[in-house]
């Protein structure tokens, strides 16, 4: 009787995290780091990965796993740089899932080329809520906030913005023609997850961006085996 | 036999169906029509409000039920230009949901004041996907699309675009400082959903805001029997 109190949701989460480690152990066995990288619709994930693509790794082989309900614009975009890149639809969903789950990365699994990267960047479904309740397999999970969406987003969407373990302010350059102040913004993001990593940056000018390379080309180089920010 | 192929996903929705239907029935009795207004965290939805409830909304009394994930700071924006605002949050599902549906809608009925409102704006949870599959029982479904988000949004996010008779697009005032194509954007929209009314707004500026209001007063003074675009 006491199984019939527990919710069906709790069991999709479940089902999700049993498959996430499996995925995780597949990337391992390959050597493969993996970066969830999670935003707003049109907060810069592309533009950000292009730019830092463009700039170079330092060596280190990057594919991506490019999420989107519909269609394939931004891996299209950025199979234009040379590296390996999956497209991940969604839409047989109905109307189309508002997020990548485990399995759906699972799916793809096959067709990702794990042995001629070191690190894979998959970019989920532009979306504040649900992509932050799935984990899909990644050793870290970093989002997107810029500028342009406003100071109050942390404390609307707090689960987004406490379940990565790095946050990049992009777009910037826009700063001086916004109502934003930088200040408040850090300092909700301070609220909901107190001293989490963050980096200001605009994809546009390049400005920063040289940072998040950074930080990926250090998620590539982290082991796989003991680390207390894995999962 | 057959019966076993329904999917839960139509399921699900063929449920809300039925209750946004008597919601429906409910805000005609009352004499309320009603706005499901969508868009991307951040695109302006709050502050296009703001704007349209200080210029003044032509006698029409308008009445907001304000979706978020958790907290009430844009209800306690809205409160403060004395329009009657009711909160409803969705973190009570797991994580939080990301969208409203009908029963959440539902659920608030007895705390919108109907009686004292000619209109109500149901400002949704900030997400392009999941929000535009459920109907809440609403007259007119309009969605916000702001010019820092990219041209490419009605590609990438097809049913929203498509579920809307009105595409506002926002935060014009930053045109000159974006790598942003008006005219490939209106393409791109005219591709998914061809001939769709759509208006170019800055929130900030209040320029054409005058012509988001007017859209809103007309949806107030609309029939409740008989129209073609009420479904």
């Amino acid at each position: 009787m006491h199984r019939s109190k527990v919710k069906v949701a709790t069991d999709v989460l479940d089902a999700n995290a049993t498959i996430a480690r499996t995925n995780r152990a597949d990337f391992d066995r390959a050597g493969v780091r993996v970066v969830n990288l999670m935003s707003a619709p049109g907060a810069g994930k592309t533009a950000l990965l292009e730019r830092v693509l463009i700039d170079g790794m330092g060596g280190v082989r990057v594919g991506i796993l490019e999420g989107d309900v519909q269609g394939s614009l931004d891996a299209d975009r950025l199979s234009a740089l040379h590296v390996p890149v999956t497209q991940l639809n969604t839409d047989p969903g109905f109307g189309g899932e508002c997020h990548l789950d485990a399995n759906m990365v699972r799916s793809a699994m096959s067709e990702l080329a794990l042995d001629e990267i070191d690190l894979l960047v998959i970019e989920n479904v532009g979306n504040l809520v649900c992509p932050a309740e799935f984990r899909v397999g990644e050793d870290a999970r970093a989002m997107i906030s810029s500028v342009t969406e406003g100071e109050d987003k942390p404390l609307k969407y707090p689960l987004m913005f406490r379940a990565c373990e790095l946050v990049v302010v992009n777009k910037i350059d826009l700063l001086p023609h916004l109502d934003f102040s930088l200040e408040r913004f850090l300092e909700n993001l301070d609220r909901v997850n107190p001293g989490v990593e963050h980096m200001l940056v605009s994809a546009r000018t390049g400005e920063g961006v040289h940072a998040f390379a950074g930080w990926l080309m250090a998620v590539a180089h982290r082991g796989t085996r003991g680390e207390a920010t894995r999962v």
